[in-house]
């Protein structure tokens, strides 16, 4: 029989289609009409959990139209291992065949099609299969047929067993955002040189082992910190804005197919503690990617409800809630509408079991015996530098309470991170403990192009690691503890050169102000380390002696808003562009002694955004060797999985006894 | 008895313009008016031969002004070792007394006395020790007494001593410019993802070991490739446009005081071979520092005599000139204004018994057992783009002999790398060899804002890498070699985005052009690795299957002249901005269909320019392990002495008389 033209005709569509969507694709893990979830190409932890979804997809219109939009609902699926016999997935995982689902969804083929509002849509098929595991390393072929005769595939790799435990404690530093080039940034404006000697360094300077994690996503070689934490945290990369979960392309946000995050599978093989620390939201995407499952960053409420009693709405894995958890985004705890259901977060933990700090000073006198919750404000906890430089700008309504004052008794990322390691190693006790602390706004000031606020938190992380050291060393468990610094994606940010201030601001020509910019032979050195007469802030060895000298770093990051520029640090948060109908121009009250820089991106952003580059990662303590070289993030976990024995070859559930009892 | 009164005020005087100095120093090195150079806080390689100068100054007008301008010519100076007894410098080093110096200089105390055309005219006495060497490990004390009664002390490190080889070959690569965040750029542009998953990858993310080194040179935090290169070979920092020497303040470009390099030091001790590849004017900074001391990188001429003669104006250590000498630049060999003395270096090279190849046809069949002078086009060579995909840009007047055409059968870096390891391997023999090769249009294509231009040149270097190491393993050579890739500096380039080409070509407003730019999930897939009908380069598998797509990168530097963004390879190489009076402007012939971008840099800028960025170091081989970390750009030097046993007890000149044999 010969193929029915349309078909052919409709077969070349969808394959030149699939070589120019970029800006907007149907699914992007499936360049086929059929999906396969999670897809071609992924690596998993012998023991991970993990859902399954398979998608077949007839689109109704557009350059992929296909069988008239009647998906096909007699597909079939099958599994076999080191290309051994095919068997049905039902059998396979031994679970019931689940029931067929259907709904239809709709995309735009490129940015002409979405100015023409022409939408494609598409009519699904699928099924999920929930909460299995595959408990062999080896390589896994699994097998879609669909519309007779059209098959996908996808490999998938279980990585080799490692059942012991090599290091008793992990500690992860995410600096959210941070580079390379931040970071020698920071050191510049904290560290003084003589003649060309660093006479002190970073904290990071001295970690033997460096590497580098490339940070693309599992559909975009843009990342977010949402799927980039997910990566950092389950071993599986996904898409922007999805969370412990790949994207499907139903209209639920919360049924995407799951994996198992390094929190859950701690919390079941080991039964350790666990805690997660931020100065953003604790319900941003670093800190509840450890336990949050979505494909729905934005979800606040229900993801702090994901982090205190799991999934609840699906077949999951069982876990327990976090046994520190500090940050800001009261909005989600205080009753209302920021809530999940409405309810009071704060009595939630409390109930079960929870201290409950709002302010520094009794966060420090919390329990080190007790679960510990600790949210110090409403929103981002204001960055270092307004809480050590421009005080000023602390008076704003943020109190955690809800009522209408500002929070002043903050812990920095420092404090947050101290107590978090007093409660989890005396919560831990043998069975050690895993802390992720977060610096999220090195990231949230790149985007306001505020390169000194966010130098300020870089400086802010890179005194808490050096603290931490001295913390574990008094504690006795230095040797047991590994300890990575790393990021989750880049800006590209570098400095350039200086900008002499006095000069700049004397000219009144925007062209002429740029002459303050000396590059080579007249960047000169840092003057940030140098003290100024009647300027002392107490902040220490660590961070500049003068935040605001005549000669300031001149920087940029490549990927702006319309926006000025004037260099130097300023005594109030930056906006750098400012949105009318959608569309974002300069903000004529940043920086208003500035020049104007045209926007290198879409109108329509009012900040600047990720980019590409690989950053890196510093490791110290038992398994750093591991760590050096070139990798994936997704290899970021498996390093700690490996060294933490969390590879189990059957359904170990002793940790969830252990801490039963 | 009291100070005098004036004395107190152009103490204060001065003290304070030391702290506002930055466009302009009077000496980076020397913030008092005593000048010790080496200054305080330098290292040193025992053994290793280098000049002393001391200054001191008297500035006649000025925030400075001291002493009516008179310098203090019975100024005396001191060495002592670990504390000790403290000995007149001349009789340390068993040199007689040199005779007393003098000069004047001036200098601008800012912008704004530039503006003015005010200088501040420094009178200056001084004296030079020339070739002397520490063959002690330990600390230095250098006192340097003035104005009866002044002092500038200067601490010298030197290191422990290393004298015994673990290598015996030293292959380092230098990719000019190049960032952690181009590599990511380059990795994106010619490697597939399948969801997420890199199916090839480059050379370097197989390397084992990756440090990072800081670039900062020793009066200034940006760099030039001539300073940064000088660290990187000598273990000594030095200020922009410097090579082998620490700048002074008088007139002579070629009297300041040297440091012995990496390939003099290899010379004189071991009698290895040793080599110099670049894609640059081989008289360019890069390769010329290996064996230049001139605090002027610009007089290319002289450098060549240099490389194939050594110093001869002054007493310096005896050395001998490349067994493998590779680039572009036949300005300075055929006789004329661009030579040394007018000369004809390819007959000087020749009549010093090398073979001298004009094009890849002879320098393929050149003996491997003769020294090897290969110069093959004027001015840089075409970059691997042009010679690859836009071979009509190699239509221009560029022949090495000087004819008005075309030199077309070129070499890449890679052809001249493998030959060099030909030449090298056999001249070398049991004493090993040392190479440099480096890919130096990275920088410049980076300078250009042509991030085309400057990814293809750096996947060149990266495939050349990769088979460099297939070649050492054919010549069984690879377990005795360390291969070190790094860069001397970087730019603040990245990628943010991907941009619809169709989409912004089909727009006519700048601002509806920035739409076609997609960030996050709109970034997509790298589409420069998907096959595209007609087209075929034959690059091979380490290069774009289509350097062209409809979705290309969206990238930038941040530190900019004015110019267009279209993003997107050009067919011609790129000039962003155009000069009229010193002062630049966009260029309206380049990118003419793009968005016009105000630049961040002086209107005197036609170019990007570096920036700060600590850039990435990768290891394999002996010593491999002591590359990890972070470190500064000196360190590299050291590390690789080390590992090439350069610290040496005594005045060791074997090598020296191995190779006269």
């Amino acid at each position: 029989m010969f193929p029915r033209l349309d078909v052919v005709a409709a077969c070349l569509a969808a394959s030149l289609s699939v070589a120019s969507a970029q800006t907007f694709r149907r699914l992007g893990t499936c360049p086929t009409l059929g999906c396969v979830i999670p897809p071609d190409q992924q690596d998993f932890l012998p023991g991970q959990e993990f859902d399954i979804r398979f998608e077949v997809h007839a689109p109704k219109n557009g350059s992929e139209a296909f069988n008239n939009g009647v998906p096909d609902e007699a597909f079939t699926a099958t599994i076999s291992k080191n290309g051994g016999r095919a068997r049905s997935i039902a059998d396979f995982f031994k679970q019931k065949e689940p029931s067929l689902e259907k709904w239809t969804f709709s995309w735009y083929e490129d940015l002409f099609a979405q100015d023409a509002k022409t939408p494609s849509v598409v009519n699904v098929a699928s099924k999920a299969y929930r909460r299995v595991a595959l408990y062999e390393p080896g390589t896994y072929t699994v097998t879609l047929k669909y519309y007779s005769g059209k098959t996908t595939t996808a490999e998938w790799t279980v990585r080799p067993l490692a059942t012991r435990k090599k290091a008793k404690n992990v500690i992860f530093f995410i600096g959210d955002g941070m580079t390379t080039n931040m970071i020698t940034a920071a050191r510049l404006l904290a560290h003084k040189t003589i003649n060309g000697k660093y006479q002190t360094l970073l904290s990071l300077d001295d970690f033997p082992v460096l590497g580098h994690q490339m940070t693309h996503s599992v559909d975009t070689f843009i990342t977010d910190s949402a799927n980039s934490a997910s990566a950092l945290y389950t071993g599986h990369k996904s898409t922007v804005n999805a969370l412990g979960v790949y994207a499907d392309s139903s209209p639920d946000q919360f049924d995407d197919p799951k994996v198992e995050t390094i929190v859950e599978l701690l919390a079941r093989i080991w039964g350790s503690a666990w805690g997660a620390v931020s100065t953003a939201f604790i319900a941003d995407a670093t800190p509840t990617a450890l336990t949050g499952h979505s494909r729905a960053r934005g979800q606040y409420g229900v993801l702090v409800d994901q982090a205190l009693n799991g999934v609840r709405n699906y077949s999951w894995t069982k876990t327990y809630g976090p046994d520190a958890y500090f940050g800001g985004g009261a909005e989600q705890f205080i009753a209302g509408s920021g809530s999940y259901q409405g309810k009071d977060y704060y009595a939630e933990f409390a109930n079960k079991g929870y201290s409950v700090s709002l302010n520094k000073t009794s966060l420090l006198a919390a329990p080190n015996n007790k679960k510990a919750l600790g949210i110090f404000c409403r929103s981002n906890l204001p960055v270092w530098i307004d809480r050590h430089i421009f005080t000023d700008n602390l008076e704003i309504n943020n109190d955690p309470s809800g009522a209408n004052k500002s929070a002043k008794d903050l812990p920095g990322l420092k404090e947050m991170t101290l107590k978090a390691i007093d409660v989890l190693h005396n919560r831990g006790s043998k069975e050690g403990f895993f802390l992720m602390s977060e610096a999220a706004s090195i990231d949230k000031q790149m985007h306001a192009l505020d390169y000194d606020r966010a130098l300020g938190d870089l400086l802010e992380l890179d005194d808490t690691v050096r603290t931490t050291i001295e913390k574990l060393k008094s504690l006795r468990i230095l040797d047991d503890t590994l300890i990575i610094v790393s990021a989750d994606h880049g800006h590209g940010f570098d400095v350039f050169g200086s900008s002499d201030t006095k000069y700049f601001n004397a000219q009144t020509d925007e062209r002429a102000k740029r002459k303050a910019i000396g590059v080579y032979e007249e960047s000169g050195l840092s003057q940030y380390t140098e003290p100024k007469p009647g300027v002392s802030y107490g902040t220490g060895a660590n961070f500049p002696l003068n935040w605001d000298p005549r000669y300031v770093i001149a920087a940029g990051l490549g990927a702006n808003p319309d926006h000025r520029e004037a260099y130097g640090v300023g005594s109030t948060p930056r906006t750098p562009a400012s949105g009318r109908n959608g569309e974002y121009y300069v903000n004529d009250k940043d920086r208003p002694n500035g020049f104007v820089v045209n926007g290198t991106l879409p109108p329509s952003a009012g900040q600047g955004v990720h980019s590409l580059t690989d950053v890196p990662v510093y490791a110290r303590g038992p398994c750093q060797e591991t760590f050096g070289g070139t990798y994936s993030n997704i290899d970021v976990f498996y390093k700690i999985a490996n060294c933490l024995g969390l590879a189990q070859g059957r359904n170990v559930t002793e940790g969830l006894r252990k801490r039963r009892n």
